[in-house]
């Protein structure tokens, strides 16, 4: 497994633009994107779990339902959700325009969408970038792409790895936009995936599954969960390697690149977060199950109180005991073991001994690991999480104004 | 129903103090509160639903088993949590030297404590304090145990009301702490109440629970729940009117008075919540059930985004439906309105027709309230929640260096 460049554009058979329709009105950045398989892709998602799903989502579910795309168009700056009846019809002409610029099906044609909600999408502007997106493309185009899908993050985000399948290069292509509303359900939060490889019935969406689970789902800025998460993976084959099997090795092989691309790309998120200083690994073990150490995980990255003493450097090791506490999963308060790195601060419930400057130090990382032993039951789990800080605040009080 | 003067020695029969015991180290302000009555009183509590009770909340339980209590001992700058055994032996004998000095049982002495987790409690300056509180009761002391309480709180808190039962006069008085980590389950919080009447079995208990939960459940500042959060009520019967039944016209007028009390008390520790600016209403109604409209209520009222964006008095009803739709209940999206004060900013699940400037001016108010209209069934409930400001992450980032 290697990483090499060129994002969505690094596996055979894709190409990809982004250009400036100005959805956002006074920015300079692209906002509008387009990534096309030269040859009809087979098509997965696991999308937001809110019921208010925003028209995009409700499409690019009947897509996957179908199995079958070649092309994913994007604009950032509106996320065309809670706008009802006329929201879908801006899909559906949306999804037209592309299909008659590039002289393929609209049913094949995958939209997304993100930003302001509520909002309907400028479609004089959406169809100008539709226009320019379909005489951009090019093999080159996967940054151009990235970009057109940010909102506030800070950086875009695009990342490729080649791994070996039965002797010849496969590819895994991703690019993703995060920032706010990032939640364990993947809100606000869109990663577009593209691969040459080819795969027997169910195969895709099971890969799919696993990789989001261990990754995009374990991530936290805030608990909101957006009406627009989506994550997309097309497989078009192009890169010749037979079909992958449901019980094969090469599907070991390939779910493995997969989980770690994923990985990569929602720790991304998290570093890239609003306002975020800390980037803070909880990993749970000893609990009853493995869903038990999720849950306590999740409560710990969530809890406000943990999440402002990362921002403070305080190594207060009893607002991670209480967040453990009140997460509603039994375990012995007497078994409770908590470290900082390595420092251990909690041993059977109680303050551990250590130096203060010790734990402090830890904290004063931009990075660092906090373990929590429930027990000795088998189950363990990791969770992502960051710090709150001012800047959180600012950026979403200010973020319409 | 009256407001009357006295907090918790309002009720006849009660005396109260207060003292500087120095657990706090650095601060002027009274850490010590004793509240004695001259008689035995019924006891009832409400306790976290943290695993990681602290040694006091286990205490009290076993005191409110025994249904019997005289005195309620309480200190702040040190929540005895996390302390295990010694914690334990700690409640014992702080319980022990309060009855030695009062000539009371020890199992008839509540034990509250607030503060950081974690670090034993200093017992030579807690002997000071029970020394200090013990010599210094009076019926004007309750100002000096609602001050004895305080943790990060801007005010103290106390109040009392005054009904007639069967023509007699009968008082409710109440001291509470708040501030930070109040969540939807009575997060670090602690209340104590006092009255002059009498129950029969069970009635108390009853009484309680049901002003609990449309009051101190129903608020929420963060998402933490302490290891501490504690409603106890004392009944002393000294008023000297006769015990009210359980089905009795009397039991729901003096409901009525203590669920008043406990919405008071409930709405003040919101509202002088860590870094609060806006205190808001949230009224969910047409649910399924009152429980649907409750767990959207809390939704709304715990969304970071939502409390950001009532910070920067932004009419963002977008992110409102949003933190609805994820609550993880039933509604058709279709039929979703919402209202911010009296401006209907969105209909049917869309955006209503509304001057941006109305709906901004409702939110310039320091309270406002939202309404939330899911559909057409029978449920319906309210949540207090507060806006998420810079001060709460300096606050609480800095807490404790």
């Amino acid at each position: 497994m290697k990483h090499v460049e060129g994002g969505v554009c690094a596996p055979q058979g894709f190409t990809a633009s982004g250009v400036n329709a100005t959805i956002k009105l006074t920015s300079k950045k692209r906002d509008c994107g387009l990534i096309l398989s030269d040859r009809i892709a087979e098509v997965a998602g696991m999308f937001t779990q809110n019921i208010l799903k925003s028209p995009p989502v409700i499409w690019n579910q009947s897509v996957c339902l179908r199995e079958a795309a070649r092309a994913v168009f994007a604009n950032s700056g509106n996320a065309n959700a809670a706008t009802g009846k006329r929201g879908m019809d801006d899909v559906r002409t949306t999804a037209q325009q592309v299909g008659s610029k590039l002289g393929i099906e609209p049913d094949q044609v995958c939209i997304l969408s993100t930003g302001v909600i509520g909002v309907p999408l400028p479609m004089d502007r959406i169809a100008k970038g539709v226009d320019g997106c379909a005489t951009s493309l090019s093999r080159d185009g996967g940054p151009q792409a990235a970009e057109a899908i940010m909102t506030t993050d800070k950086t875009k985000k695009e990342r490729a790895i080649e791994i070996t399948l039965g002797g010849k290069p496969v590819r895994i292509g991703a690019i993703a936009k995060g920032a706010g509303m990032i939640s364990p359900n993947m809100a606000t939060m869109i990663c577009i995936l593209t691969t040459d490889a080819a795969f027997a019935p169910e195969v895709l969406h099971s890969l799919l599954f696993d990789a989001v689970e261990q990754s995009f789902n374990r991530v936290g800025i805030d608990n909101d969960m957006s009406t627009s998460d989506t994550v997309l993976i097309l497989a078009n084959g192009a890169s010749g390697v037979p079909a992958i099997g449901a019980r094969s090795k090469e599907r070991e092989e390939f779910g493995e690149a997969l989980n770690q691309l994923c990985k990569e790309m929602a720790l991304w998120i998290v570093k890239d977060g609003e306002g975020v200083t800390k980037v803070v690994e909880i990993f749970v073990r000893g609990a009853q199950t493995d869903d038990d150490a999720k849950t306590v995980a999740r409560s710990i990255g969530n809890s406000m109180l943990c999440k402002t003493a990362f921002f403070g450097q305080d190594p207060n090791w009893g607002r991670i005991a209480c967040a453990a506490g009140y997460a509603g999963v039994e375990f012995d308060p007497a078994e409770l073991d908590i470290w900082l790195g390595d420092v251990q601060v909690c041993k059977g419930g109680l303050g551990a001994q250590y130096a203060e400057e010790d734990a402090a130090a830890v904290m004063r990382k931009p990075e660092f690991t906090i373990t929590v032993n429930l027990g000795d039951g088998p189950g363990e789990a990791i969770f992502w999480t960051s710090d709150l800080s001012h800047d959180y605040v600012s950026i979403n009080a200010d973020y319409r104004t």
